[in-house]
């Protein structure tokens, strides 16, 4: 027996009822979403495009959103104030980019050390961090949304090996973001390369070094042409944020099944982009190995300690930049205290017990 | 300049294109959801209901989903069959209930020492899983969508220590699933109690432990009165995945944007359901210690080595049930292979040079 119930409205019925029923099918919408990744870049590019896509299911093609790729309508670090300005709708970015105009938003990317991609998910959705998030972006009339992560990221490419933290004085080394500041304070000097530019930069020896994201995206840059020693992971950005930023009023002005597709679509890329990350590096581990002879490596204990301690006074000087930083970071730091506790008797102790016991 | 566009098709145009519109606003339709756990359940429950409040969201009331607990429609265990009949449309449930009808089901609950629940997304999005889930389920005229997992449980509650694999011989233990098979080879008895029946089964010593699933819901049973030791990690349900089921035939004619709607609000579950068990298991941990003096125990090395051995080879008996657990055990395998000589470098290696380094 069929407990469904079938209640098809008429058309007539559907058009006599314009202003109280849903705008789907009776408003058409087209947005314009603007990324800091050129189209098509795995990972990024690629899950931008499935949301896209999957707002375009959701609201029967009511709500079009029109991608433009880094550079395609207006400059990539320019893209945040194109939101705010109403230039583009969205935009697909990760919120460190926006640095330079608060620094509040390191903490939605991420700190050295500190929480993996699922604990950011825990924060942002149930530990009071997408308030907070939303109260960052107020002044620019933003409205956030988590939008995954790539995982944890590898330490980077070395053209000689890393053995103790002097190895790195005088180091040239391609980075951005915090991780930046703390190999700087361990006597590095940093530089920002596009990344289409990091293979030439390492092949020619104008860095020593330089950090991308992960197997999947270095193997498909060629890195391992141009330096031999593969450091992971890289404790510097365990679990980076993505983020779909909407210009706060267009969103508030959609009707609220319209709004309801780019927040719930968010929500699915986040799961969907994280896992792609996750499977296409796990899978682009071992060709790097056994085809292109990397030499797999890992900081020692030593380097760890020491990028530790610089990333730990690196994170509590953000915090004490305004009273923004300081609201976030005590917010970030509560929970990054209980997900340390935690994670040794959850997945960390789980994926080293599974390690340990050898192959199943 | 606002580069959008506002095309709002007229009530008359909307009446006159209802057969080429999307369905949205000119149908309605009544679906009936059941799950096999009572209603408001902290993270199961919850986020069934969520997913619900999502699709009623999406598709502005057009498609509305009823939910019932479980046994309040169909017996819990019956839930499966209930939507392979029509008696149901949906349920949210985890697919080892089923493993009765079909062996097969195992790996996308997932198996001991498996898959972790970032992993699974992984192996289910983009590994092959989703597409042998859908040809295990096509006998049953079910879609599956994977919903979200626990994350890595607790190994559970005793009321002894456990030091050496021998302290498992003659233990009686509630455990449900393949990781009960590795208890029984590990020489314990095992049974089933119905969650609510768990606290008051150790309390009497009618069972010796009991696992359940992390601090925040044994928090909630109240375990730690009837147990002193909690022995965290669980290598036995290392990312239990949930699921979505609906009819096949039912979800296949529901109009593509109502299709949608479910698909990726199920997506955007995955997320949120694992991103809520992380938050609050790791807000729960503290309170159980200092505030329930519960003693936090990991298995030694020796009783996570007997487990592992007894794990491989009841897995591997799994796989040559029949031609489905050898098709599914194979896809399966490959990514776990891959998967844990990645993890080591990724999210397993950050969580231990964290922990060896110290607060930050």
């Amino acid at each position: 027996m069929r407990r469904r119930t079938f209640l098809k409205s008429t058309a007539i019925g559907a058009a006599a009822s314009t202003l109280a029923a849903p705008a789907i099918a009776q408003q058409r919408r087209e947005l314009v979403m603007v990324m800091t990744w050129p189209k098509k870049t795995p990972g990024v590019g690629v899950n931008a495009e499935r949301f896209v896509d999957n707002v375009t299911a959701l609201t029967g093609g009511g709500l079009n959103i029109k991608l433009y790729g880094a550079g395609d309508l207006v400059p990539a670090f320019e893209s945040m104030e194109a939101v705010s300005a109403g230039t583009a709708d969205l935009c697909h970015s990760t919120p460190y980019y926006w640095v330079g105009k608060e620094k509040a938003f390191n903490y939605f990317t991420g700190v050295p050390f500190g929480l993996t991609a699922q604990e950011m998910a825990a924060w942002i959705n149930f530990g009071g961090g997408q308030a907070l998030w939303e109260e960052v972006y107020e002044p620019f009339g933003i409205q956030p949304f988590y939008a995954g992560s790539s995982g944890t990221q590898a330490g980077g490419w070395f053209r000689k090996e890393v053995n103790t933290p002097d190895d790195f004085r005088g180091l040239k080394f391609r980075i951005a973001g915090l991780g930046g500041e703390v190999l700087r304070r361990m006597g590095a000097t940093t530089v920002m390369v596009p990344p289409g530019e990091i293979a030439p930069a390492l092949m020619s020896g104008a860095v020593d070094g330089a950090d991308w994201i992960g197997p999947w995206n270095d193997l498909a840059f060629g890195l391992y042409r141009a330096a031999k020693y593969y450091y992971m992971p890289g404790p510097l950005e365990p679990g980076p944020g993505l983020e779909i930023i909407a210009n706060k009023k267009v969103y508030e002005d959609l009707p609220p099944d319209f709004q309801a597709a780019i927040r719930v679509a968010a929500k699915a890329t986040s799961e969907e982009t994280l896992a792609d990350f996750n499977y296409h590096n796990a899978v682009s581990l071992e060709p790097l190995i056994s085809k292109h002879g990397v030499e797999l490596r890992r900081f020692s204990d030593e380097i760890l300690k020491v990028m530790a301690e610089n990333s730990r006074d690196v994170v509590e000087e953000l915090g004490r930049t305004d009273a923004t930083t300081e609201k976030v970071h005590a917010s970030f730091k509560t929970f990054l205290t209980q997900a340390r506790a935690y994670a040794p008797r959850a997945e960390g102790g789980f994926l080293d017990a599974r390690e340990m016991t050898g192959e199943v």
